[in-house]
C-alpha cells in the first residue's frame, strides 16, 4: 500500500493494512473461543483471558509478517504469539481450525468492513449523481459519441447515467455483504476435529461463528471453492468501472477546449511541480488510474480459483 | 475460434460465430419492425417482407464483416444488405434505433441463446457431481493440502465441493438470464428519435421490444454502462473457474502414481501422436486452458467498462 | 476471428486463421522429412510424396478442427488425413517428433510469416510519423498534461514521440524474428526417438530443421519453457501500445472543440448508421480497442508459461 | 506490501517501500543539482547544502504519502519538504523539471537497485539448477507429459529446463539494466525549461543526469512512451514465469506419491498450525502465487501504456 507512488491509497490504509488484517485474525480466534463457550467446551475465564489477548496493539504485527514466510501463512506466527500471552488458555485457542479457516474467515471481516467504508462512499456518489441529475434535467449539452459531436441531450441525462451504474454498484455490495461467508473446516476441510469436541454439533458450531462474527454461514467449507472471493472481487471491479466512467467523462469534459465539467477547487489539490496557473482534474486522473488497474486485480482473484487443487491450493 | 489451436473450440462454433452474430442481428431489426408494427407505425405486410429478409443465410457474413471495418461496427453494412432487399419497407428498418442499439441487443440474444446450452451442460456436470457425492459418500480418500497428504476425508466430499460451485454457477446464469436487458437508446442514448415516432411512448417502445426478444427492459439507455457485459462476463468466468476446479483435481487424480481418478476412455480420446499406450485426461487438460484463459477475456470486459467516455465510447 | 465483432479482423484472416495454421503445420511435416533425406534416411520420391500431399487445401481443415478435440491438439487427425495420402511414405511423416514439436513450430512459422507483414505495416506507421515529425517540426501546438493547457510544444515533437515507440516496436519484432526457434524434442523432450533414427547426429537433425524452415536452432528443446512464445506476445503487445498511444491523440485531437487533427477521408469510411453528417475517427476507435485487449491476451500466454509442468503441460 | 497476507513480501521491503522511493527521488533532485554545478549553474555550496538535505529519514515520508494526493503525485510535497530545509538553494531545486521527470527516473533508479538483488538471487537459481543438471545427469526418471507418464529421461535434462529459462531471464536482466533511461522533459517534455536555463546546451544537461545516476540516456523524453517500463516488467514476468516452472515441478514431483524431489527441511518452514507431521513445500507454494500473479501486474502497466494520451497521461 504504497502513499508515494499510489497517491490516495494512505486512505485505505487502516482498512486493509497488516494491522487491520491481524486484527480481523485475532478477532476470529477470540470468537472462536466464545463459540467455545457457547458449547460448554471452556469457561468464562478463558473467553475474558483470550479476548484480552487478541488486541492487535500487542502483538508484533512486522515480526509476525517476517515469520509468516516459513508456513505460507501468518497464523502460525500469530498464534505463537498469541498462545505465549494465555498461559493454559492456550489449548482452547485455534482447536478444531486450521490456518485457512482463520485467514478466509478474517479476509471476509475485512471486506466486511472495508466494505461499509466503500458503500457508503459510493452511496454518496450516487447521491451526488442523483443531486447532478435533477439540478440538470434541462441543461442542454452535446452528445458525443466517437469523440464526435452527436445530437443534443443534457447534462442531467449524462450524471443519471452514472447514477445508474454507481446504483448497481452499492446495490450489489449491499448484496454480498449479506452472503460473506465464515470459512470454517479445519485441517481437511472435513470439520473432522470439531466434531470431535462436539460429536453431531460441528454444524453447529460454524453457526455460532458466523453469528460471532456477523458473517455468513456458507453451509459447507469452501476451502478450494473461491467463489466467495472472486464474487467479491468482481464487484469491487464493477464498482471501479462505475466510477471509472464518471472520472473519464471528467477528465475529458475539462478539457480548457471543452469546459462544461470542472472538479471543485480544493486548497492544495490541482496543483502542479512546476506550472502554478494549473488546476488538474487530480482525483478524477486517479480514480481512472484505479479503473485502469482494477480488472487485472479482479482477474488475478479468479487465476487463482481456476486452478485450485485437491483440498486446498 | 479456431478448432485447430483451440481443440474443442468448434462446439461453440454455432452459438457464437458470425453466422450467429448476423442471425442474432437481423432478428433484432426484425423485432423493431413488429415493434412498430404494434405502435401501429407499420403494416402487416412491412412486418412480413422484412421478417423474410431477416434470414442469416440470405446475406453475405463475410462481405459484411469485411465492410464492418468502415463504420467500425458491422450494423451499417448489413443494413445495406437489408434494405435492398425490402423496397419500400427499408424506410421502417432501424427507424429511430442506433448500430449500438443492434449490436448490444444481438450480443444479449447470444447469450441467451449460448447461456441455454451452456446452462444445459453445467446443469448435467453438477448432476454428475451430485451422483458422485452420493455415490462416494462414504469412499474413504487421503485429503490433500499444499499437495501433501493431511488427513482421511472422502472422495464424496470431494464431489460437494464440486457440486457446490457448478451449482452456484448454473445458478447465476439462471438469474442473469433474467436480467439480459435490450439496449435502445438511439443516436444519442436520448430515445428522441422513437420518441419523435411516437411521442410519449417511447419507454413503451423498448418494453416493446424486450417482449419480442424475450429480454429485459433495463428501463434506460446503458450504452456507456457496459455492467450488463461484465456481469455475463464475471459469472461465465466464475463457471469457468467452477469447471477448471474439477479438471485440476481429474488431471492431478489421475496420474499414474495416485491413479484415485481416470477420464472416461471414449473412442478417439486420450491418444497420443507418438506413445500408443498413453492415455492422457485430455478433456480436463482442455478444460483447465479455459480456466487460465477465462480470467483474462472476463478483465478484458472491464477495461474497457472502466474507460467508457461520452455518450458512446 | 469474427469479422463482425471485431471490425478489422479480417485483415488478419489468411495470416493466423485455421487454414493459416494447418498450412504451416503440414510444411514442418514436409520439412522434416527433407530433414531424414539430408540425413540420407529417406529417397528423394518419399520427400516428394509426402511434399505433394502437404497442401493445405487437399486437407479438410474443418474435419481435423473437430477432432483436435480427442487428442487435445490437432496432430494426430492432420497426421491421418497426411498418413492415408502418401502410401508407403507414411513411415517416414512425423518420425521421431510429437504433436508438441509440429504445433510450436508452426505457430514459430505463423509469427515469422504474420509477423513480416506485420513489420512492414508498423514500419509504413513509423515512417508516417516520421513525415510528421519533419514538417511539423515548427508547427506549433499546445502540450498537454492531465488533459490541460500545459506550454507551447510542437506537433513535430508529438510526431517524434509516436516515431520512437513505433521505431522501438519495429527494431524488436525485427530482432525478435531472427530468434524464433524450431521446437523439435520428440514425445519427451529428450531427443531419444532422433538420436535412435541417427545416432550421435540428433543436434545435427534440430539444426537442418531450423535451416529448412529459416527458423532459428535453439539449442534445447523448449517444450515448457514458454518464453520463445512469451517475448513474442510481450513484444506484439508493445506494438499495440505504440498504435494506441497515437490512436488515442488522434481520437483526442479530433474532437470537434480541438481539431488539431483529423482521420483520412475515405469512401465508406468513419460513417454512421444513423447520423449522415458524423465523421467519426473510426479507424483509431478500432486501434484503440485492440491496445485495450491486447495486454489481456499477452498476459493469458504468461498465465500459462508460470504453470507449466513436467515435461509438457 | 502486505507481510501477512504475501508471506515473504517483507523480503523485498527495503528496496520497495515508501522508503525507498523517497531515497529515490531524493537521489533525482540531489543529482540534478549537481549536474547544475557542472553546467556552472550553481556553487558547490549549493550541492553540499541540497545533498544534505536529500536524506529520506530526514523526511516525513508518511505525510508526503498522504500529501500525494492534493496533486496526484509525490514530487510536490517532497519539494516542500525539501525547499524549506536548504535556504537560499531552494531556487535551484527541481529548476527545469517536471514532477514526471523525478518519478519516472526514480522508479527507474529502483528497477536498477532492486534489479541487482533480483538478478543476484536469480543467478544463485541458476547455478543451482546447473549443479543439479550436472549432478543428475544420468539420473534417469519418468517424463510425464498431460500428467501422465510418457518416457524415460534424466532429472538432469528436467534441471537443464530450468536452467535455460534461468539462464535467459538473468541475461535479459542483466541486458535492461544497461538501458534504463532517466526521464528528463520538463513541464510538456520539451526541455524548454532547461534550454533556458543552458542555452544550446539541454541534452548534453540530460547525459549528465545519466551519468550522475548510472542510468542510461534514452536520447528523447518518454513521458507518453511507457516502453522503457513495461520492457522491465515484461522482463520481470518472464523471470515470474521460469521460477513458477521450477516451483509447480517441486510441488508436484514432492507429492508424497512421487516423491521425487522435497524442499530442504529448515527450522520454521513448512509446518502447519494443526498438522505437525506435514512438511509442506512452502516456498515452492509462494513462488507459484508469485506465478500466478505477475502476468496481471505486467499487464496492468500496457493497459496504461496503450492508453496514454497528451504528453502525459
Amino acid at each position: 500500500m504504497s502513499g508515494l507512488l499510489e497517491p490516495g491509497a494512505p486512505r485505505a490504509a487502516g482498512l486493509t493494512d497488516d494491522r487491520a488484517v491481524l486484527k480481523a485474525m485475532l478477532d476470529v480466534e477470540a470468537a472462536w473461543v466464545r463459540v467455545q463457550r457457547r458449547l460448554r467446551l471452556v469457561t468464562d475465564e478463558v473467553v475474558t483471558v483470550v479476548g484480552e489477548a487478541c488486541v492487535a496493539d500487542d502483538h508484533d504485527v512486522e515480526a509476525i509478517g517476517r515469520q509468516a514466510e516459513g508456513g505460507g501463512n501468518p497464523v502460525i506466527p500469530m498464534l505463537a504469539s498469541l498462545r505465549e500471552r494465555v498461559g493454559d488458555a492456550a489449548a482452547a485457542v485455534h482447536r478444531g481450525l486450521t490456518s485457512q479457516d482463520v485467514v478466509d474467515t478474517a479476509v471476509m471481516l475485512l471486506v466486511a468492513r472495508a466494505g461499509a467504508v466503500l458503500t457508503e462512499r459510493l452511496q454518496a456518489a450516487a447521491d451526488a449523481a442523483a443531486r447532478l441529475a435533477a439540478e440538470h434535467r434541462d441543461t442542454v449539452q452535446v452528445a458525443r459519441t466517437l469523440g464526435q459531436p452527436a445530437l443534443p441531450t443534457t447534462f442531467g441525462l449524462k450524471a443519471a447515467g452514472w447514477l445508474g451504474a454507481l446504483d448497481d454498484a452499492v446495490a450489489e455490495l449491499v448484496t454480498i455483504r449479506h452472503t460473506l461467508p465464515v470459512q470454517c473446516g479445519g485441517a481437511a476441510g472435513t470439520l473432522a476435529a470439531v466434531e470431535a469436541l462436539v460429536p453431531g454439533r460441528s454444524a453447529e458450531a460454524v453457526g455460532l461463528l458466523a453469528d460471532e462474527l456477523g458473517l455468513a454461514d456458507p453451509g459447507r467449507p469452501w476451502h478450494t471453492d473461491r467463489g466467495p472471493i472472486t464474487r467479491v472481487g468482481d464487484c469491487l471491479v464493477r464498482a471501479a468501472d462505475a466510477m471509472g466512467k464518471v472520472a473519464t467523462d471528467v477528465v475529458t469534459l475539462s478539457r480548457a477546449e471543452i469546459a462544461e465539467l470542472r472538479e471543485p477547487a480544493d486548497d492544495g489539490r490541482g496543483g502542479s511541480s512546476t506550472l502554478p496557473q494549473k488546476r488538474n482534474p487530480v482525483l478524477s486522473v486517479l480514480v481512472r488510474s484505479v479503473a485502469i488497474e482494477a480488472p487485472h486485480l479482479g482477474a488475478t482473484l479468479h487465476s487463482a480459483a481456476g486452478l485450485a487443487v485437491d483440498e486446498r491450493p
